[in-house]
């Protein structure tokens, strides 16, 4: 399974990739193809290192939607529906949006798009035959990276498409210690979006790193 | 401390009355005195079989606002506004929601009132002088009422207020296992409130239990 990943060089994007690359055929987008490229060497290093052996190669972003059968939209809200509008081939796709619409004032707040959520504007915004999914929200960027610990958490899974959100399910739960759960329909999703920044307010105001959640 | 429970003998109530009493003196509201008290004489009993000791007493919800120091709202969003219409003598409480306003359709959806979140609309409508708090959103009935069961779950709480914030994480960090959190201001309730419909889903669809969750 070829899984791409737009924004492959972000903040996010970059750990996810390094995590993925040892499971899966990772294909690294970014909007430079030199940029993704410089990113894989460095990635694959840092696995050889670990004597990790991996499938990670860097391209445009446009290449990976092109060549992936799963694509992941690693990208801050803020440059979505920009990186979206330039993009094409979504057709058929299995596309997951980790993404959380929020913002910064004195603390954190969720502020979704009309649309209702970050995953309903991806929807509306791509071809009808995109299925959407959103997961992975609420990994954070440092979590992705530290390639030498495990990631307990719990990771809810929205879509509208079954088959789908099954595919995305498996995927989250070869990751790490990650478990996936079904969230339930698209239509949900921004109650899933709306923990990152509600995790990011208890990190700050309890003094703590990079909190997770676990559903029991 | 003496803590009063608005809907002290509903769903949720019950079990939080039962869980209090061995701490604190817990004073049960219901709109009718005579239901409360009896619900009291069962609460009683049960924690008698358990051997233990236990302040609790069943008044009308006017009493149970009266006579606490702290005041928490276990009813349902559906009868907030008339609940609180009814009622006075808010000035200078502490007030604790747990209100989670969502609706049941083909799952379960988070539908805010215009004020943002019920924390939010219990503090526009009670008097200025009363400290709102949220917490308590994501336990559900059953394990409150599962008193030989620990409840190992986090617990976000918001308020404007920093000492009655201080004051009801205390409350919760003494009940079994909770651990509370700070989540910051009431302006930012919503995104607590909407975990319970997330929860609800959660537990649905991977057919589960009475889901919580934990910070890590």
């Amino acid at each position: 399974m070829k899984i791409g990943i737009v924004g492959g060089t972000g903040d996010i994007g970059e750990g996810m990739a390094m995590r993925l690359a040892p499971l899966y055929d990772v294909i690294v987008g970014s909007r430079e193809k030199e940029k993704a490229q410089a990113s894989c060497e460095c990635s694959i290093q840092s696995l050889q290192k670990r004597g990790t052996e991996c499938s990670l190669v860097g391209v445009s972003n446009q290449v990976a939607v092109d060549d992936a059968d799963i694509v992941i939209l690693a990208i801050p809200f803020k440059n979505l529906t920009a990186t979206l509008s330039g993009l094409n081939g979504f057709e058929d796709k299995v596309v997951v949006s980790p993404v959380n619409p929020m913002e910064k004032r004195d603390f954190f707040v969720f502020v979704p798009p009309p649309e209702g959520s970050a995953a309903l504007l991806v929807q509306q915004m791509l071809p009808k035959s995109a299925r959407v999914c959103s997961a992975f929200n609420t990994i954070a960027a440092n979590k992705w990276r530290a390639l030498d610990e495990e990631i307990a958490y719990s990771v809810p899974v929205c879509s509208d498409d079954n088959k789908a959100k099954q595919q995305v399910m498996e995927i989250v739960n070869h990751v790490s210690k990650l478990q996936a759960y079904d969230a339930g329909p698209l239509a949900v999703s921004a109650m899933v979006e709306s923990l990152t920044p509600l995790l990011l307010n208890i990190a700050r105001y309890n003094r703590m790193r990079d909190v997770g959640i676990q559903f029991k």
